[in-house]
């Protein structure tokens, strides 16, 4: 071998050492020329796992998937080119989701750049600002000096380092590479540099900040706790604690995993995206103060609600950022919130149930008991039901993942809360369609539960090429495909009045799509439904034979719309001072 | 209608008819809510097509195919958040393959921007510096001032101005609209301001640069020109008057035009790419004066044998840019090619035919003499054979569009110079892999002839999507789909001697999918052949039937090495002094 290709092994070699001590377990790896130093040393390092991928968009969404699922950092490895850029979406979820990755990208040397080079394309900065860290390395030099070594060692645990401090995210190291680029055997790395430690402690609150907000907290009457999704298993204990000391109703969001679990779950409320469409309800619900953790919730009413009362006092509680859209928080606490939680816990008296508290519950018991009778009184394959249907279906320890548009707002308005250990994902960075099934196999291999995908036709169809990683690396997964042949969600918008021709070309777009041969021909096993019998058993036979099934929910867009609003009209009607006497 | 409503429609109205009015005849639009209004202006426009995808990522391959057949600019528009990243890939292309697009997303006001609002990602310079020009719009006020109202008709004619000048490329034009997203009815635009007028002329040469260089280039006794990938249809005649007049001959790139047509194409050299393989005849050939246009060429071979004579004078002619990887430019000249072609034909005396030149064409025509010779011998599915069969099969007026990798390599060495009316496209911006489908079905979109797509299984599978087009807008294309079930070009690398089981891992990376059932999903035919006779009858019946059709050729990896290496030597051995005697 030539000393350039020892260069490469002791350069390469003791970056992809330091990654594997910082904790980088998994990479998902593009083919591809250019990358060959890091693809062969990765591949071979023992700490190290390869999941190699052919598209590099569904690569990079499974990544995500792994590393939120994990809650570690996981690597992206793509070659030069368009290669690259196909990682973008993810990456820009990644970064709005507080996902840790550590994006590799393999890139010519400058001798090569901007000069209409084959697969040659800008790299610097390739994410801009969607990435939280960007370096560009020097080749590897043929005669590798120890300062050259010393510096792969410390960009590798710089990376890991930048990833996963709060708020986690994307960085993104670009590799140019000189040919020969297969790299010498021998030993992962030079023995002569100690691995790099970096520690990212959580934020936690002074006794100055504890003091002043638990005397705030015990004092308010009217008070509230909203939990956004979030990523922290153990937060849902410590919210749920606080709740009880404060006595305060806790709006939990399905992504906030405080709705399901073991947990005190007393004064969890689930059912407010139904109840607070209603004008009514929530003049009987005016709050003093509200206080804020993880992202913003997936309901819109409930951000309408919030956004009615500004001069309650609104805090939110977060270890950095600015996730607060709705432009009324009157104090913003850049602290670890689980921390925050057990620290006020710890200080306030425990507080007696109080009215207020007693009317939130009331409200969200008849609002789900007006719900419930009404989906009973359902046959027809309703889109809200799916979520109800599973609540029994799904196994103890079940991730579900709900895709974006509508999936998510039915699991919000049709999940209620119950002690099952169920944990409920989403790609709720952007909210994007785009990804989904990647993302919900990368949460499969992550081995942390069985995972169950809930997800609509549009978003199915945009990551068919997902499936593939199911075949490729024997994955498990569940998906209960709702096909209403079209983009369902903007039959709820103003446009559905416009013209049909026209709606139908811009919004409706219907595919026409038999899923069944695709699904076939990834090796999976399809299933089409025509009544919650058939549902039950389609995701029964599915979980228990494992691989990739896929049960079609066949529905009509207009018809969902209609079924909705009948929901929310029932909730009124329950919730009525006439249904109330 | 509100008064937000008729803002809208006078300021984004306007916008649209000002793009239409600067030539865009076409808009790939992606469903989404934050768009409506562009959306749904573009749609009722009677001067613009609408072409709705719903993979964004497709959709803007298609794009640039679109665009790129056509020759003029052609629109994108994506909603906000990740659906505006998945444009990313084809942008990065069409700015290196200077295709003009107008990219418009779709994005949330001021007040939701980076606070965590859904479906909201930082938008501005999205695309880095992979476009040429970006502009954040002001969002359309509910009283549309005058002001605005011009400013948006400006926009949008130094959009067009913009991505039309030399060199083309992408522009990109972010559009923050708030509620209501519903554009009141009425006229496409104010009558108020005259549509904007904007002018790209061609540059034209000086007196003086023509008057030197026709001196110089008269008086080498051996010169070259080498004619790359370029878009103008009408340089081929420019560049073969041109080397007519002196005596030079014209080392044609397949997708420069060059080699196929009417024009005089008795100096053109079409085999370099197998004979400059061949070290004794390099040292036959050493050039004194290489004029150079277009791209850089396909051929590796021939971009190393130019590296070999850097004391030559390279002379590079290209509008803009630095297209120049080689690093060995002696003059860089930055006019319009053809311009320049014309003007330099018009100075120089008529040359008569040099020993020089004659050792050209009579090398060139041993290696397609001893090409054929071994093709000829050779029964079974060869990549390489592909585009011989097809050079008897290909209709006239066909686009022949090869994918990038394998296929556009082997149309380089294999497609023998023609009269008949073949235009050869590839995507070479970046030669990446991925677009491919979507890319050729813009290009069938164009109308401007029958398009047949040769394109890999790795390739095919990394934008089947795509596929969804040719059913949707009812498009004709067929596909040769080469399928070795991995990536064949690998085999060729030194990686390919490492052990087979992290070969295969990483770069041979076998899918096993049978793309029939994919194919039949999306209501096209899928015929596997076994032979060049099934081959034939396959692309006849697949030409005569229309739609999507994809004829597989199935190879192996390995073996497709062992061929095209008896093609080199076979090639070697006519060419050597033996042979030759």
């Amino acid at each position: 071998m030539s000393a350039a290709s020892q260069g490469l092994r002791l350069v390469v070699g003791t970056f992809v050492d330091q990654l594997a001590h910082g904790g980088v377990r998994h990479v998902c790896v593009c083919p591809g020329s250019r990358s060959t130093p890091l693809a062969m040393l990765l591949a071979e390092h023992p700490g190290i796992r390869v999941w190699t991928h052919l598209d590099e968009r569904s690569a990079a969404f499974f990544g995500v998937g792994l590393a939120r699922a994990l809650g570690e950092p996981v690597g992206l490895l793509a070659t030069s080119g368009t290669a690259a850029a196909n990682f973008f979406p993810a990456i820009v979820e990644a970064n709005l989701a507080r996902v840790p990755l550590i994006v590799l990208t393999a890139d010519r040397p400058h001798e090569l750049r901007d000069s209409g080079a084959p697969q040659t394309i800008d790299q610097l900065r390739l994410y801009g600002g969607h990435v939280k860290w960007f370096f560009d390395q020097p080749a590897p030099e043929p005669q590798a000096s120890a300062e050259q070594v010393r510096l792969a060692r410390v960009l590798a645990a710089r990376a890991v380092g930048s990833a996963t401090a709060e708020p986690r995210g994307p960085v993104h190291l670009n590799w140019p590479f000189r040919e020969p680029l297969l790299p010498a055997a021998g030993h992962h790395a030079d023995g002569q540099h100690a691995s790099l430690e970096v520690r990212n402690p959580a934020l936690t609150p002074t006794q100055e900040l504890i003091a002043s907000l638990s005397r705030d907290l015990s004092r308010a009457k009217r008070g509230l706790i909203v939990c956004g999704p979030h990523e922290d298993a153990e937060l849902p204990t410590a919210v749920a604690r606080l709740a009880r000391c404060l006595g305060y109703p806790i709006l939990a969001d399905p992504l906030s995993g405080v709705r399901f679990g073991e947990h005190d779950r007393s004064l969890v409320v689930d059912a407010y995206d139904a109840f607070l469409r209603d004008a009514p309800t929530i003049e009987r619900l005016q709050p003093e103060v509200v206080v804020r953790l993880g992202a913003i919730p997936t309901s819109k009413p409930l951000a309408q609600y919030l956004q009615r009362f500004p001069a309650a006092r609104h805090i939110l509680i977060d270890a950095g950022g600015w996730r607060e859209p709705l432009g009324i928080a009157s104090d913003v606490l850049h602290v670890d919130p689980r921390a925050l939680c057990e620290a006020l816990a710890d200080e306030v008296a425990a507080s007696a149930a109080s009215p207020w508290t007693s009317t939130w519950l009331e409200v969200n018991s008849a609002t789900r008991r007006a719900i419930r009778r009404h989906l009973d009184g359902l046959d027809e394959l309703f889109e809200g039901s799916v979520f109800a249907q599973l609540a029994s279906l799904l196994p103890d320890g079940c991730v579900l993942y709900a895709g974006n548009s509508m999936p998510v707002r039915d699991l919000d308005t049709f999940l209620a809360s119950s002690s099952s250990a169920l944990r409920c994902m989403s790609s709720r960075g952007a909210n994007g369609i785009d990804g989904v099934v990647s993302s919900a196999l990368g949460t499969s291999a992550a081995g942390v539960g069985r995972v169950v995908l809930v997800i609509g036709d549009v978003s199915f169809y945009h990551d068919l090429n997902g499936l593939l990683a199911a075949r490729r690396h024997g994955l498990d997964l569940l998906v209960v495909l709702v096909n209403n042949d079209g983009g369902g969600i903007f039959s709820f918008l103003p446009q559905a009045q416009a013209d049909a021709a026209t709606f139908e070309l811009l919004f409706g777009t219907p595919h026409g799509l038999d899923f069944r041969p695709f699904v076939e021909g990834y090796g999976g096993r399809f299933v089409r439904v025509r009544s919650w019998q058939d549902f039950g058993a389609a995701v029964g036979d599915g979980l228990a034979q494992g691989g990739l099934q896929v049960v079609e929910v066949p529905t009509d867009r207009a018809r969902n719309v209609t079924l909705h609003r009948q929901v929310w009209r029932a909730v009124a009607d329950a919730l009525s001072p006439a249904a109330v006497c």
